[in-house]
């Protein structure tokens, strides 16, 4: 587990300045702004009756300027309603989550916090959209697997100290928490596994190369054939939709060409499923090994050897280090990467057919 | 598809006497109650200055004893934020739910409206935590695959105008819409289809028996073994926990004892799952039917037989019939109930050793 500071802002404060999580504007600095009483703020914060319109405009614009938000965290506690947290997953019908889900929940759990989720299905519009919707909803803190690239939109939540915690994948243009796993070096584990084995022809199908996840994997492909000595043909290298249709196609034509692929090397769950059902068809082995572990996969035959996460360490980590800056806790962004493990189990340790 | 009107309560009214969906009391009154004004009762709902604090309370128990309740969708829609709706799942680790949350997601997303997700894990006390914080953080409405067998906490939600869809098992205690699985016929299909092929001797391992479900199961078990005129042996039905490891002690109870079962069905996919592997390791084939399809059933050797349940549908009728009460249409509560669908795949087929 390596943690790493992010290369940008000095340690402890974000880009702007200001201390990033436990500095929030209080009732009184907004009083001192306004000119007013603290009274007075608490009024208008609360929708008590009482105060002038024009002391109320004074007092809204004290609030806008200095980013001010009701402790409501506080406030629910102290009327007997549960704290929350937001999830904000991925794709509600990848396996790989549902463990890391319900970890976060066990943490939530131990925290005494309710656990609210939901999906961006990959779409960063709807990844915003729920945040705020979430922070709209007083949420203490979030857990985002972000579907964007750009989470600026974040910063006025997180200044008024919304914890949030980036997990799977990081934060796009903010210094954030993040707990990762090492995609390049799994990847590059699991490629090497095959070169090992033989295999100089080696297949890559994955996600799409903008999610880092893939991209990751996909650097972790070239470095081992690299390092290997062994050229790639473009042709091996297919990055794209998981969607049965065009994994199928793909792996068909790596498999059955003139000069096929000896070996594939699958960039996530999605994908090994469906070659998987390919190579079976097929009716002759194909070596294979996978990103992800997935259920079943030892019970198949020949069992696929995989290059396994730790989705529900990733939960676990990711939750304990949001509750960890809900107690208080300061110090810059931390960088959480988590290491991957091989599992040979049969289909990657298949030598190529010539050999 | 068969759509029945729950055996209590005169159509349309609940047991109150209060039209359920639509009749929400509204601002007027709330002023006739309070004997003021509308904009008076505005003031004190917005938390607007101007209101004395006597004409307060008063506007304030009229607001109390009609359970009157700000239309927050409305308000939420015109000031751009969107409206949302909550979904209470059972078990986040369980891939059965993961085509229905996405299926009610997509719904929601047809809809305009955002769906957040939480987990009971089983826990009654946790479903009516969740459910009721949702209710706070004003959803417009609930999809709840209840944990619990008491909904009457809901009614005052209900009756305030939150609209609520029970899916994949009723509500208990109160009369509201429910989406439900023909369990009861599917298990006996499944069971029946065992009989067919020469089983006399099935095993039954299925969750715990408080589960609507659960219990269904087990009904359409004994009920295709008393059609077929089979008794059956006290120590062939396991009904009770899902954890690997209960289920795998009666697997091998029921398989390895001196006078075994012939067959087994296994009463949901995280049952089949661990049996599949019993199997696998007792090195010699056991016919199985299993109730829930689960993914890479068609690659196993032998592959299973299960009776699939259509768990997207499921969700999409619950979510459809949820935004039909949402858009006002009234009614009795309505219960809708699915087929199930027998998948002969070679486990389910398997003749008894003697035959």
């Amino acid at each position: 587990m390596a943690d790493t500071a992010p290369p940008s802002g000095p340690a402890g404060t974000p880009r702007s300045g200001r201390p990033r999580y436990g500095a929030r504007p209080t009732m009184k600095d907004v009083a001192s702004r306004a000119g007013v009483g603290l009274k007075t703020v608490s009024r208008v914060v609360n929708g008590e009756p009482g105060v002038t319109p024009d002391t109320e405009r004074r007092v809204q614009d004290a609030i806008t300027a200095l980013g001010f938000r009701r402790n409501d965290s506080a406030r629910i506690l102290r009327k007997g309603r549960t704290a929350s947290i937001g999830l904000i997953l991925e794709d509600l019908a990848d396996p790989f989550y549902a463990p890391l889900n319900r970890a976060v929940e066990e943490v939530a759990r131990d925290h005494g916090a309710l656990l609210i989720n939901g999906s961006s299905a990959e779409d960063a519009d709807r990844e915003q959209e729920l945040a705020l919707a979430f922070c709209a909803r007083r949420v203490d803190g979030l857990i985002v697997i972000p579907a964007g690239h750009d989470h600026r939109y974040l910063e006025p939540e997180i200044a008024a100290g919304v914890a949030t915690v980036f997990v799977d994948r990081p934060a796009g243009l903010i210094d954030a928490d993040a707990v990762l796993t090492d995609n390049f070096g799994g990847a590059r584990e699991g490629v090497a596994h095959l070169v090992a084995h033989g295999h100089r022809r080696i297949g890559f199908i994955g996600d799409q190369p903008h999610i880092h996840t893939a991209a990751e994997r996909l650097r972790g492909y070239r470095a081992a054939m690299e390092t290997a000595g062994l050229p790639v043909d473009g042709s091996w290298v297919s990055p794209g939709s998981t969607a049965p249709g065009r994994v199928r196609a793909e792996a068909e034509r790596m498999l059955t060409g003139p000069d096929p692929v000896t070996a594939l090397f699958t960039g996530n769950n999605r994908v090994t499923v469906t070659a998987v059902r390919v190579i079976a068809e097929l009716g002759r082995p194909v070596a294979l090994v996978g990103f992800d572990d997935f259920e079943l996969a030892d019970l198949l035959s020949p069992a696929v050897t995989v290059v396994a996460q730790d989705p529900a360490r990733l939960g676990r980590t990711a939750a304990r280090l949001l509750f960890r800056r809900l107690e208080g806790v300061e110090g810059a962004p931390r960088r959480v990467e988590l290491p991957t493990r091989l599992v040979p189990r049969g289909s990657g340790e298949l030598p190529p057919p010539s050999a």
